[in-house]
């Protein structure tokens, strides 16, 4: 499909099709609030986004004012982005491409004034694990501690005091020099704090990961740092909520979802689970999801009976941001690339735990009984039959 | 707010201002399929719904063919409404105003051949727990094995030869004579096979529930009816995926969320939650909403430090059903009475979890020693901190 024919977002499309009272309703009820709360972008930011291709966008996430804490504002910034250079170029001309790319977006969002920021899965190199190939794509794994683009993160993080969650490939040179689909997070100072690794690994249409790497190990961790607590659940992680769930009984208060993901296999579900998990877990979260259509050198079929083709279909970008209480932003387009900043209070996330109580009844003791119940080989389901 | 001034449906609102190559994007953008495949309501059943002031709906979700298993078609209804009479009018007459309208909606129903129908939560009364007063709400609880809702019911399923599952106030006269929130389960001979009782109790605005039944105690049973296995999952339960998770577990392929919520407060979770459960569990859900604003005889406050009123906010109705591969129907009216039927295939259950692989992914495993651990009173969660 080309990018031409493609809707550049569904709320572009709501925006310019309903006006006044009816507008105002559709935000309300769908987007749980009557407008945007859309934050202007200083005019040189602006211009710098314009000249360089790529889409900016803010949004304010206000919450109650307390009297016993003060307010912890937050600016978090999410990049979607394609990459750069043909799949069939040197490996580290790729690379350098995309840093090329992603310099400019995060001195945009450096100059915005970004504390934290998220790239999308993978966001050093093309997602060529629908080729089941394992050269050259093998290569582009690097080390979390100090591999090409970890080297190239801290530079930016220490420049602008930004905390910047970076998901690659990983190879663990001291564990039989596997290789990881992980998140590496590095501090203000330019330092590795930690990692995460990917939970959840699809087998699923071109997502042919599990050819790749194994289920992740390190469990579900929640990185504390300068600007709040911080979780990253991987692109499939999504789909599973107890994969959400374990962030926040961790003490989450942002969580990204970091993904690659192509119209026709999830699209109607995009909208539908980070979305779902910021209500469940009374925290932020904040789904990422890379763009455009890669092209690779030699040629894969997909598992669905049709001939065998050199492209991955159309990663639909659409990027957003949901608070504690259910509201998002509109998402980025769905064809080019982009930076989204949402402006957010953490306060918001015990407010809403205090208002609506989720955590309160969860009744975890039930369910940690249950579901070791239900993992055991001889389980028996609990069915009422018919007489 | 009063009715008039409220938007029929979001969906109807789309339809009327998207047309052509737009409608068709954002239905499969959005809705996960470019046309809704509605069926035609037959033209007698169509008249009664007009000629008695309510709304009827049917969609189809077909499944593939298989080779080893014919397909099993099942067709499911859910009703939501109003109440029927004023809540100052005798317990007895407000219960029988509601069976008269239900008679109706269940005639229509059964003239629909719709398998298996859901009612709304507590569907045989007014919503009266923000009232916070025990008397004479109390009064509205019943036997779930032969109550006055259950009789009434029974002849129904029996006449149509369908399962109907009626969400009650429940009497347990002997254990104690307390009150549940419970979901009975009446099969197609007018048998009573079962009971769930809810198991998450809010404590927001007005739903003070907590004042009136404790936490369910039914765990999470799967009934295997002759139409397929059910499960049921009421209202505040949507907001805990753990809870849809074990139905799925437990072997559910539909799902009904009978609620009762109000616009302000969950509107704009209302298109997540039970939708993302469908999603996530591989199963059908359907969401169930009651309608129209309940005045009650003495006034009462909601928490929220506004004065005293004596009505509970706009149930906003906009009951859907979704697919176990995220494709959903248009919501019912946001304002009328209605029933909502969905042609649907269980074997596109297991089709779905073949495809997308959620629950051989699911790592349930890992979750069950996780909230092991969590639920101790000395645990140290997960974190990894800045140095």
């Amino acid at each position: 499909m080309a990018a031409s024919t493609e809707i550049v977002s569904l709320d572009q499309l709501i925006a310019s099709s309903l006006s006044g009272h009816d507008l105002r309703e559709f935000n309300r009820i769908h987007y749980g609030r009557t407008h945007h709360h859309a934050i202007e972008i200083v005019s040189t930011v602006q211009r710098f986004a314009d000249d360089n291709g790529f889409e900016i966008a803010a949004y304010d996430f206000p919450a109650n004012q307390e009297e016993t804490r003060n307010p912890r504002l937050v600016k978090v910034g999410v990049i979607q982005h394609s990459i750069a250079a043909p799949t069939d170029k040197p490996i580290v001309v790729q690379r350098e491409a995309i840093f090329d790319k992603i310099r400019k977006l995060i001195d945009a969002a450096g100059e915005a004034g970004v504390n934290v920021l998220c790239l999308q899965e993978a966001w050093s190199m093309p997602f060529a694990f629908c080729t089941r190939e394992k050269q050259p794509w093998c290569e582009f794994a690097e080390s979390a501690n100090d591999g090409s683009s970890t080297q190239f993160l801290k530079e930016l993080a220490l420049k602008y005091n930004m905390v910047i969650v970076s998901p690659i490939l990983e190879r663990d040179e001291i564990h039989g020099e596997t290789i990881w689909n992980t998140a590496v997070v590095i501090n203000e100072f330019g330092k590795v704090i930690g990692k995460h690794r990917k939970n959840h690994i699809p087998r699923v249409g071109d997502f042919n990961e599990s050819t790749y790497y194994f289920e992740g190990n390190t469990g579900h961790p929640v990185f504390e740092t300068k600007y709040g607590r911080i979780a990253i659940n991987i692109c499939y992680g999504r789909h599973h909520p107890q994969n959400w769930l374990m962030f926040g009984i961790n003490g989450a208060e942002m969580v990204f979802n970091p993904s690659a993901t192509v119209a026709g296999l999830s699209e109607h579900l995009w909208c539908v689970e980070a979305r779902n998990a910021a209500i469940a877990n009374s925290y932020f979260t904040f789904a990422i999801n890379r763009v455009g259509t890669e092209h690779f050198p030699n040629e894969f079929t997909s598992g669905d009976g049709k001939p065998a083709h050199k492209e991955f279909g159309h990663f639909y970008g659409s990027s957003y941001a949901t608070a504690p209480d259910g509201a998002r932003t509109p998402g980025l387009s769905r064809v080019r690339d982009g930076l989204l900043i949402a402006q957010i209070d953490l306060n918001m996330c015990r407010q809403i735990k205090d208002k609506w109580g989720f955590t309160m009844t969860q009744r975890l003791d039930l369910y940690a009984d249950s579901l070791s119940k239900a993992v055991k080989h001889d389980y028996k389901p609990q069915i009422i039959r018919n007489n």
